[in-house]
């Protein structure tokens, strides 16, 4: 038995459908077959791999579950400092995936795992150049954000909070300012922590979320896979239901009028 | 087409089995027919009436048209200001609809209509008496929520801001510790204005969510209640699921070591 | 050497003028020498003492020091679960300490150390009768605040947070609600944890503060006490300044015509 | 008659030792004579002024009254958009105030008036070269301000919020991970609204605040000052005096033992 919710219609970039808004990771996982039932959960079209984790034996499996259940494989530049670097390895992860879409991450220190928006730019106009479909994980600053679209990324994708922290969306006020001014694609990346931060992602005008340590660390995956699906969706009719104003001042739900005593 | 969503079990209160955990309000509504969309769109197996609103006229195509989608009534006393207003009110509503459950509601003042503790603390003890089940609109006052339970209410049911405000949830300490102590089911009342919101009474560890307002003056009450009911459907399975806790650090999802350059 | 900050107004409470509006409580300290240097540092003029601390020995030193520094004396009933208990304590206050004021305390119950706001109003309405200042130590709950008001109280004192969590002011909303509404003194009294959380509460339209843990159990009582009194004067004058507006969009602070290229 | 808090050391930057860590700003006053009475009020060693406000008439008027009041100036380079062009303002301000202190501000754009980040830098590493000591106003970005204080900008100025919104600390997580890392002082700048925002500018470490639209447009400028001033002392104390923790359960201030009844 199953609710009957209305699937939102499906999220296009580069010409591709994608039927669910929930973009899952992969990394955080104790096992493929958790990962497998956790993916399935979440109804995920996309699913970003850390290229790095790709080898001919250990690939094969979780590159072959993938395939299976028709989820297309985003790789992704994770572990890279510079943008020497993430150039090389989104150059590496086209040769051996046969996909010229590219997750850009290029993190500015151990510490905090956080984007570096200087190199990140200038990695993201040379990828652009090479041809490549750039998804760019970035910090939430609106300016870096415009940049990153004019230099032709496929996608910008602003952190909620730094990776790992399930602190939730620490600034709405720059995601709703981020959503509001792309014409590309905004997807909300890293820092969810439980559901109802997902839904809020998709209300504040985000066009989807990826999320990994979120379901992947949780004590059940599948079963946060299952609440983060329902969350996006939900955040995805909220945001174009129209919702009331907030009041500062009580309103009664029902007329005061008539009342029976 | 529709997603897959696991159904989570019906909530249990007095016998009655309700398979939605988003009870409706139903005033601010324009038109009858968008009502019925609205409440068919949210799933809901409750809604709550106010009693003054019963005539033999208008109430029959109300409550008729209730009946005919299978929705229990839950009669209110909203618009009583003294616990004896309240309790003759519940006995007039227990005659006229034949039910015996009753949303008790003593308003403080019309400024803002917040419930008045005394005076509900007052009726919920005589209507428990008189063989009434009891949900209680409450303040999100922890120590009274206990009250309440010990004179026997079948419900409480705090509010996460004024009535109509859409401000959310101001206090979630409070909501959460309600939840943890109650051996009564505890629903959320009043004060959400968007999904995210629900999905975080649910996380908070409520068993259900009452609101009106946020989707009979949503600009599109049906879109809205679609997405309050997937929203509730998130907040379930994210409270049960053990979420990741909160780090104030950042935390790979990706190993780091192994990587490709 | 000091800063020259303009002192505020003194708060008159009951014919007596209180030029500190931070009211200091007395537990957590280690020693009456602590103690005493935090308390000079604070600049408070009424500090409040558990009544069970009062015995001939100990009770000299403690009231003795305060005595010494000009500070008033406001006996709490802490320690006491229900009304009766509290008038009895209170009784037994102005009989040692010569004074009618009390700081009245109900406490729900040992876990939560919330305030039962019945018993509370019940114990108000009774010591008010028998001439006693009460100084109500309630919940955040507005429309309790304006019963203990209308029961004759001297001042409203709602929490911020759970006493001892520091965690603030957890409903703001409700405690500008509470201030904008009563026609007594508003003391913001439990819960913070740091100066910015009482200037807050000044600003929300409180007449003081009242705290003990947050100087009591810091690293350095006398400079939190030093800080906490900067912050009651900051959080007072910006309560009078009429602050600008909060904005959604950005506005240059400097003129954007005649720029220098 | 003046409250006697106890005055911080003095914050040096490039030798100059700043009595107040509240810096000014100048925009958005409606007279001169108004200006000076908040300046005073606010007590600040140091006032940014945009260079393209001087001329020599009205700079004369605007410069010779901060000289009698001892008040450094900052001169800074609002309105500009790139790199090239806040450089080239830079200079014009070194040759006509004498001074190689610049606070750099490079505007994204018009409608959000964000710091770019990427042009920012730029200007930054030039101007350090150049001889200038550059107060950089950036964004709330970690990565960037550690960027910043590599390429050898004397104090790093993240802001709180967009200018002139008044809506504070937005993400008081990337304030306080700014000022645990950097090695150069750090100044919050842009955002604030009221004085409590400004105590926790200070609470996070924040080394002092910078602030104009606050204090110039409020109802009463010179009152706002003092809270500003209050608030920025309170802040100072309240982050060294080693704060109490927070706690998620209640914890009695007065011992629960011996009591009185």
């Amino acid at each position: 038995m199953s609710t009957q919710t209305p699937t939102y219609p499906a999220l296009t970039i580069d010409g591709v459908e994608l039927t669910s808004r929930l973009i899952m990771g992969t990394g955080g996982i104790t096992s493929l077959a958790t990962l497998e039932e956790a993916l399935i959960a979440s109804g995920t079209s996309l699913t970003t791999v850390a290229l790095r984790r790709y080898t001919p034996a250990e690939g094969e499996s979780l590159f072959g579950m993938l395939n299976r259940n028709n989820i297309k494989i985003l790789p992704n530049t994770a572990g890279c400092y510079t943008a020497r670097d993430a150039i090389l390895t989104s150059h590496m992860a086209r040769e051996a995936l046969g996909t010229d879409w590219i997750k850009l991450e290029v993190i500015a220190d151990d510490q905090t795992l956080l984007p570096d928006g200087v190199e990140l730019l200038s990695a993201a106009e040379q990828l652009v150049l090479d041809g490549f479909k750039v998804f760019a994980y970035t910090t939430d600053d609106p300016a870096l954000a415009l940049r990153l679209e004019d230099a032709g990324v496929s996608a910008v994708m602003p952190l909620g909070a730094p990776i790992g922290t399930g602190l939730g969306i620490l600034n709405p006020h720059n995601i709703e300012l981020i959503a509001s001014r792309a014409s590309v694609p905004v997807v909300l990346d890293a820092g969810i922590g439980t559901a109802s931060e997902a839904a809020l992602a998709m209300e504040l005008g985000c066009d989807a979320v990826l999320l990994a340590s979120a379901v992947t660390r949780a004590q059940d995956p599948a079963m946060m896979a299952t609440a983060m699906s329902a969350a996006v969706t939900a955040g995805y009719w909220a945001n174009r239901a129209g919702r009331i104003p907030k009041r500062k001042h009580a309103l009664a739900s029902s007329p005061m009028e008539g009342r029976a005593t």
